[in-house]
């Protein structure tokens, strides 16, 4: 057998989201394009803004010699200045370069973080719902996750993570604005979360890290504002990436950060750039490094999502789902109207409409949108929604 | 203690290299740029071809919408395509995009496919003098080096291969040209390797892969030929990058390919392309990705290596250093004029000319040039070569 047999192992219980990316391909071969409303991937078809474009013609005329080469392993020193400059100015905290690393997309990031500080045996708390990534990223290094669940609105329970702490519990993961849920933690729940994490630290004598995965952070409605939840713990650790602010996924341009005022940021910086070098990543790609440097401002148009949002809001409730209006993000995560959500995935694939079954993000019963596609996708999908839930209520 | 005890501990034997790049920095603050001549890292001083810089202006202007966002983890099809058909031309074999995926250079596929492959427990046999990183790379996926020694003309020895390959070896790793010896192993040696493997294999009963890392697969000199494992060995996998054959290194651009007439080709792939997913890689970045496409038939300007080794060449021996005439790569590996080379490192330093201990690649006695500098910084090397020749000579 040549695969190791864990792999073999994950890979038969591999994504969801996959799986379904793989059924879209063969219904629209079967079906014609225009029959198949694929809302299982949250691949933004959104552009990069034109800033991006602006910037990578400038600097194919301006970058100076070696701007292709090796750089140290953090990434260029005013690349992170520019990212520590943004950062201290949204929290208030004095992030400097020293305190970022540019990274190969969020993912990159996060694999790093966990690949430096956590022993095989660490526990990885997640809360559900959650991005399933987590579940591969934590194992690639010995480390288990353990799953903490939310009320009817997606806030996490705080009283079951305090219970689920133990002296294991190295890293705890917060994902806001939500994939999939599109919540928004509130800044009371942050601050708690925070606190919380501050007593059990104590509590065990141990160091739990808090890593906020943040790449949906720009991108939020109502004019609502981002609780940092590094302005209540200093242990706290950003991974983020430009794939969803500047509509750059594939180019795989992210970073982490570390706590300006934490008195192991240094120590923890060294592990993290030296985990970036040893799993291979080595660098952040240069040019990408290169463009996002001036754009640290820039973000795609999020009104464009937040119209999306509402429109395929009004058409789910119409139909009699229960959703969660989103508040960021680009998902929706509406109950099933059967127990058993596969059910209902199945039906709206009889009707062109792929999505992704909760149990991809260990919550059944549950079915996540992905919403960052063609106006005309969505509208084309509305009528399946409709008809899936008649035909399910009309069963039951 | 917030980092785990493994990294501290890897982190504290890690990379010679890093460490005299920090040395260097340090030293020419202290006597200025002028007076230190910096030959430890492979960090190639050319600037990438003509060629690159074009085909990034036409991309901006000709690439359609969605070109930035994500595309299936193992790449464009087109670019795949392409590299599988230079693949092709270049061994006779039938390469297509199937056998290939795109990487975060030649550190991130090697990563995937020991993550891919490697069990707990498993071992990865390397040959001395070896690129460090080999170390941490088999770590990291829970394998362990097993190190085969070489002969006087870095050729490594079957006999000890032989003699080491056990139930648990899943991967033998080659690197020619060699980093830092500069070897090109023989046709000769490479065919007796793939039969010694076939061999060892079916007495077994497992399957042993020959992982080829080729960064320097383009850049050989006095017109040899490269030969190809994998035209004898069909368990050969492929991993190579961009990094050395168009000068960017920092964009983290490069492939891994699996033989097209392996009959588990297409298991050894999928595994590859979930591993370089859950690793957190994703995908290789997608702006190289569409240039790197038309250009597999560049290649930076060897002869400029080329006149560098000469130059190089002549110096040492003239000084009287014992060194291997490299056919390839950018590196020079010669003996340390006495036993403990740390001596001889110490007195070049003391002359403004950083290399790197040998033990740093499994080779204590010797130390590594590179020589991917500008001809100004080896011909300000020189006289500090000589001087400590002398030096050494004479206390001897």
């Amino acid at each position: 057998m040549p695969i190791a047999s864990q792999i073999k192992k994950y890979m038969a219980d591999s994504s969801w989201i996959r799986r379904m990316f793989e059924l879209g391909i063969a219904m629209k071969r079967e079906r014609g394009d225009n029959n198949v409303f694929d809302l299982s991937l949250g691949n933004p078809v959104m552009e990069p803004p034109p800033e991006f474009i602006a910037e990578m013609r400038r600097l194919l005329d301006d970058l100076p010699a070696g701007s292709h080469r090796y750089m140290p392993n953090a990434g260029y020193t005013d690349t992170r200045a520019a990212v520590a400059s943004a950062l201290a100015e949204e929290t208030g905290l004095a992030y400097e370069a020293e305190h970022v690393m540019m990274t190969v997309g969020a993912g990159g990031g996060i694999n790093a973080v966990l690949h430096a500080l956590c022993e095989p045996g660490d526990e990885v708390v997640i809360f559900a719902p959650f991005f399933a990534e987590y579940l591969f990223y934590a194992l690639n290094h010995g480390a288990t996750c353990v799953t903490v669940g939310c009320d009817v609105e997606f806030t996490p329970s705080l009283v079951e993570l305090e219970s689920k702490i133990t002296s294991r519990t190295k890293v705890v993961m917060i994902n806001s604005p939500n994939n999939p849920s599109g919540r928004v933690y509130t800044a009371e729940f942050i601050r708690n979360l925070g606190l919380l994490l501050q007593r059990k630290g104590k509590e065990l004598g141990t160091e739990i890290y808090l890593l906020s995965d943040e790449p949906y952070r720009k991108i939020i409605f109502d004019n609502q504002l981002y609780p940092f939840p590094q302005r209540t713990y200093d242990k706290t650790i950003t991974v983020t990436s430009h794939s969803k602010d500047l509509a750059l996924p594939g180019e795989r341009i992210g970073y982490v950060a570390v706590h300006p005022g934490y008195e192991a940021s240094e120590e923890l910086m060294d592990a993290f750039v030296f985990c970036n070098r040893v799993l291979g990543f080595v660098n952040a790609p240069a040019m990408m490094q290169h463009a996002v440097r001036a754009l640290q401002h820039v973000t795609v148009d999020v009104s464009d999502y937040e119209r999306k949002r509402d429109y395929l809001y009004q058409v789910l409730t119409e139909a009699g789902y229960r959703v969660f209006k989103p508040e960021g993000a680009f998902y929706m995560f509406p109950q099933s109207p059967v127990g058993d959500e596969m059910v209902l995935v199945e039906a709206l694939q009889r009707h062109g409409v792929l999505v992704v079954p909760g149990r991809g993000f260990g919550m059944p019963g549950y079915f996540r949108i992905s919403y960052c596609v063609e106006q005309h996708v969505l509208e084309g999908a509305a009528p399946g929604f409709q008809a899936a839930a008649k035909e399910l209520r009309s069963k039951s």
